[in-house]
């Protein structure tokens, strides 16, 4: 796979994962991850200091499944959604590919104010299986230590 | 056209479409469109309850030059401008290009102060004419259904 | 080099540049300007107008060099994080590569709250040297004319 080639499939990769979050279709967000994966999310101050743990962790695409579940009878959802806007991966090929990708998520409340929800970068490991790419490692740092501790939807 | 040539056009479709607004080039922009097109502005409520109509609705490529002469008689857009972030497009060839694209639209006023705009996606048809891929039809659809109801130039 | 090329190089180099300001490797950012190069930040009103100073102005990589010295100094990037959204160049090949490429900035306090910094447009002028592509002119236009005047970390 070339350099251009893995590019293009990462961002169109990154492209469906926002859009299964930004258009409510949360139950095909997992399928984008590897059967044993890890996603979390923490902040730039905990990644910097080495800190393991996140705010979210998850280590399998089954506890990714659980999650959406939980959320669909929270009903969470209903009272917003998000939009990504995602940058171009930077990218450094390998046995895995390992890419850095900023990311901006605005929210919009159902009765209607828009806000800047996060900012930051995601750090990647992402794998072929199945002629498609996955995600084996999503770590998403966020620049801010302020994040809504209600965090609910994956961002 | 292959996938990767497709999606790079597209980008750059958006690109120029970005361009012709935020750089006050506003006369530029019905040419990216078909003499027979759908332009629509809507809310993401509207359209997930499929009302047919928008905010802003056109049917020909005539409308909106029409609609870009109105604007500058008003002399709106000397009090503001817009910068588009668009993402990168999620499509599906076919005889028709179908692609869905996520933006943000900040909105500076002349007297200084930046906002969040808008945010959404587009729904789009686009179709090749002329060497030049071109918007068969693009539905604007915002996550906000507090849309500024002066909303005066194209998003 | 293709027009696709040149796209997805001027893309990458963007991301470089992002990701220099953003992961705080302010000394890395220099080396993407020729030693002989134009670096300024201007308001999309003073640029219009023809004006040409700008909030910041260097005409060589080492001028570069020491405004990251000056700002090391001072200590400032420990209080703020800037989050770079850049978009898809729009290009035109020529002898140099010259593009102009819409922007967002977010940042981050130490304390918490993010804003919207800056949007705008970069109007770049790129060339290749030693097989990379590296910046001979960026012009960083702000569409707001209300800038930090204590703009301290490059935009």
């Amino acid at each position: 796979m070339g350099h251009a080639d893995a590019l293009l499939r990462l961002a169109a990769l990154n492209t469906e994962y926002a859009s299964c979050i930004d258009a409510d279709r949360l139950e095909d967000w997992p399928s984008l991850f590897l059967p044993q994966c890890i996603y979390k999310i923490t902040s730039a101050d905990n990644h910097r200091r080495g800190y393991a743990g996140g705010l979210v962790y998850a280590d399998s695409r089954a506890m990714l499944i659980d999650r959406i579940a939980a959320l669909r009878e929270a009903n969470i959802y209903e009272r917003q959604t998000y939009r990504h806007i995602i940058g171009m991966p930077a990218l450094r090929p390998g046995d895995d590919i390992t890419a850095e990708t900023p990311f901006l998520v605005v929210r919009t409340m159902r009765d209607g104010p828009m806000d800047l929800f996060a900012a930051g970068v995601y750090l990647d490991r992402v794998r072929e299986a199945d002629g498609a790419l996955r995600f084996a490692e999503r770590i998403v740092v966020c620049d801010s230590s302020r994040i809504d501790t209600l965090l609910a939807i994956p961002l």
